[in-house]
């Protein structure tokens, strides 16, 4: 069987556990305040171009969205989100476990515009009887998306002067943020998302490291008290060392976006061979994950030797697929899928 | 200024301020435990054909819906309701606040259906991984709904049907029960009602009273230690008499229901008005609220002398407009405002 | 059988019923933005000799505790309160279900001390894991307190500045506010309680209300969308105007406070006869709860006619009993438990 | 600088860091549906005796206890507790953050007994007003405490037997479980544990693993959905396996109780250089962590090779130390440690 149903079907890159095992016997203070994470904080504001950045770690992406989204909004506010975002659906109601709404906005393609967020915004406020409403405390919005497209420059630029207008800090959630950074259309850099975005992280879980995220505040006004908050909602590490030595590790040398250009040219190569063969994609895009309509005949054959994400579409008799390379997957497996691919389409 | 934009402008209807009068210096025990709860309850049970049932009283509608709401579910689960129902749109995310997600559904004229509640069911469900996701707890609907409209028998029988077959314990908001179940167009009575619903309230802030909700849970199953949630979520009353003395007097000799059909019928003589005049109805219906599309023109006119709920519509130009009966509402206000309608319009 | 288990044992004084007769057919707006409301808000602020104060009206205690807090803390922050705060052990747990710890601190005759707060809140930050314990986010008293004690003048004055030197808002729960500004050895006024606390509450529902509590915070800067806190804690009552006439007829001619005195001055000819007798009274104290220890045969006696709140003491054979007298409670009545008490003790 | 501050001052036993190495580019499915993580489980199922346990695994202790107990507690309940548990003072209000008291009982020597738990409980249960007060839930007691000490074998029978008459989960936090078990006046096994307990976990991140606790329910119908409980709360691991992976190379050849005897030997090296100088210990025990009353100027001189615990003591002049060894620390850093002991005592 081979697994493309999603990006973290391996462990870590070589030089991540090649780090690990060199400091195993390091001694060091817990909780992350010790010299590896230091090294990565320094890294990291290095690479964001923001020298008064505040850098925490996490383990993981829902972890992460709750505790930041904990932290910025008031008991009686929401979070904007699209509706196809990953805190909308599929992260069991973590943020209204906490207390929040997710205020969902239709978007299209996964993406949430400005005029929508504008729109929620005034209409939530021009209602006379608003305080009997959840009030939009902050934007959430994911890059890449849920659905692999990405946001270009001109809607980040609006999306952000939005958010500043409304007083609304914007979230960015980069759980696969490299990926969607080398995308082949995208015209942002790291540098770019660091200036749009309130808090942003860089997600390690799916692009190299065992696990892993790193959520960068503008400015330690945004960031007050918040080890606090990690701490009780469970994320503050106690070997939190094990974070800032793999983020050293992927961040060196471009390991991290290298990786993420790989698993996105051999996604390319899979969606090349899908459109040749007229197969529908769901949401057309250039990062590593890639929606297409498939026969559930097509669905069955294959999947005896290969594992994808499979769920229900509208049009009778076929099946939404999702197919993911990652910084693991293998040129080989790929040609072999495609091999296949053009066997049974 | 003549109020319209809801059923509570007015204190009380005067036989239960005759009660509360009658009775306010005998002395009794609080929260609930009183001789004047106990006889309101009896009568409830006896109402609903339900010797068995488990009668508590609150103060208002959020508190009601939430408190039920969050002792019903477990801490992954959600409510299903409509996307216009209460709980989801007009109480500031108090469900949300408790920890659970609104599942809302897209519905029709203010109605959810048993086939929106299937496939939410099964969607669920048969997702691979479901436990990503927010499970299905509860049904939630109103009656009548938010925007008027009553649901009829087989549509309750099949909601009925489906929540049992799933397991879905189905919870009616009566807020403005005697309203919807004095309708023109309604098949069903209260001892349907309770038969149908797991829990349910009769309202009493919108229908005579001055504050109040009788919550009925079919069996004591349902509601066990349910009074440690009142009391946590600052819904026990000390005075608990209170409830229980304005339940009496309006359930005696048919009173909650006859001050229901009075404000219906005044919302049918405004309805009719519209009607003549051409004036679109945004969800047709025969109970004390009717939502009607008027030109911003016509909206200003009226309001120098009347108020009302008004709120934007998709017509350039045009307003939604929520006009509202009681019990308390005169037949010479709305002979007046139709006459200044029939002028203005 | 006669009440003294409790002061909410009637229904309101007969000024409050009539002002809620008088204008029960009046129409106003919903939810306390209404006349009534506006006209009790400028007394209390007149009262209270603060102009720019911002003053909302809840339902019951709990709840108004529940909001304020939830309202002012960050999520990792607790109340600090005295063990035996009405907070800590008498609402279901209400601030924790909001997700806030309460840090109970010894205290002495159910009083804190600016001594304890300082202790506390020094050694949360001296901690070099403070991020892993609840940080003190506010400091909750109430006055009189739960055992019917009074703080005196330079008690306040301390707690209050110690307060203000950690930057921890003071509130001040006043559930039973006049018994303890009326009590004989009372030092302080209303104005100096709403100096010395950020936040305090004048409580209706223990002294001549049906119900109501009247939440005044110092300046707007602490109320900031206090309204949507209210609505989504299920404490926004639909018709406010309730609320503001009963406290507006509270206020007149100072019946508020003269309701007080005379539960208080019957309070006192109980304790002069307990204590004739060689009662041990457990905390000693000149307002409306008087708490005793008596044998277990006394009160089976007195609780054939007397209903009183029993808890188990410490003494083998001994109960404490509470015994509470109101704004409702009659000469007649005392003097009768009186003379009982003398042929029992 | 010599680390004896916690136990996690290391990254990982060298064979845990192999079995991550060798296995790191095998690809499975995620979130603990993998291969490895059956292993352990059935590896861990076979270890306490229990075919029918119900095995998952968790990051970190704070989450595991906010999860563990948020699953079992209905809203209106607390978890009884030690005061110096865990969860009631170094976890940042987490179990509260889901809505739920911790019920201090004073306990000593860091444990609670039958006795109180008994006490708590008829409190409660005989309170006319019982449902004004948090109810107890759950008992949570840890194996070793938070001092250091261990309950015997009578002990956990009195409590397990309190805790099934009145219907109350037993859950045993284990974050330092070997190091109990092993300790030299332990009566008890984990099969003991497992019995005693109704869910506990055996805790691998201060034992010799990266990270991770493995939980453990007696049967599936206390750990129902729990896997939605774990992603809610953010602690589903995406490579669920490195979980699995890490227990199962722990539990091979007793390697688990093979590294906490060693620490335990270390440990009572340094109990005894202590005693020997007529140091006082605050909670004699024979497990890993030692706590010992140091004048300040001991701490000082000891400050400038060694990191421990300090804390501030009731005796002027002196602190609580808290020395700590683990499955890392070397029996030469142990040496050179008491011999400075020596020197400075």
């Amino acid at each position: 069987m081979i697994h493309f149903e999603c990006d973290y079907t391996e462990g870590a890159h070589p030089k991540v556990l090649e780090s690990l095992v060199a400091t195993n016997m390091c001694q060091t203070t817990g909780y992350g305040n010790d010299e590896f994470c230091e090294k990565a904080r320094e890294m990291i504001k290095s690479l964001c171009g923001n020298p008064v950045a505040d850098v925490h770690f996490l383990v993981g992406g829902t972890q992460t969205n709750t505790t930041v989204i904990a932290s910025l909004l008031r008991p009686y506010q929401g979070a904007v989100a699209v509706k196809t975002g990953h805190i909308n659906g599929h992260e069991t109601g973590a943020i209204e476990a906490t207390g929040h709404k997710v205020i969902a906005a239709e978007g299209k393609n996964g993406k949430i515009s400005a005029e929508e967020i504008e729109q929620i915004y005034n209409d939530h406020h021009s209602d006379c009887d608003h305080e009997h409403c959840v009030q939009p405390g902050l934007v959430y919005i994911s890059f890449p998306t849920e659905l692999g497209s990405i946001y270009y420059k001109k809607e980040l630029e609006a999306i952000s002067a939005t958010c500043q207008r409304f007083g609304l800090p914007l979230f960015i959630d980069g759980a696969r943020l490299g990926y969607g950074l080398t995308a082949a259309d995208c015209d942002v850099d790291i540098k770019d998302i660091a200036r749009y975005a309130d808090i942003f992280y860089i997600g390690g879980t799916k692009q190299g490291a065992l696990f892993g995220e790193a959520v960068i505040f503008k400015n330690k006004s945004l960031s007050r008290d918040f080890r606090y908050m990690i701490k009780q909602k469970g994320g503050l590490l106690a070997k939190g060392r094990l974070l800032g030595l793999q983020f050293a590790a992927l961040l060196e040398d471009n390991l991290y976006f290298d990786l993420a250009s790989h698993a996105n040219r051999l996604a390319l190569k899979i969606k090349d061979a899908l459109v040749a063969k007229g197969v529908e994609l769901t949401c057309p895009c250039s990062t590593n994950q890639q929606f297409a309509l498939l026969s559930n005949e097509v669905v069955e054959k294959l999947s005896k030797d290969y594992s994808f994400s499979v769920s229900p579409s509208d049009k009778e008799g076929y099946s939404n697929v999702r197919i993911c390379t990652s910084w693991a997957t293998t040129e080989e497996n790929v040609d072999k899928l495609i091999s296949d691919l053009n066997k049974v389409l």
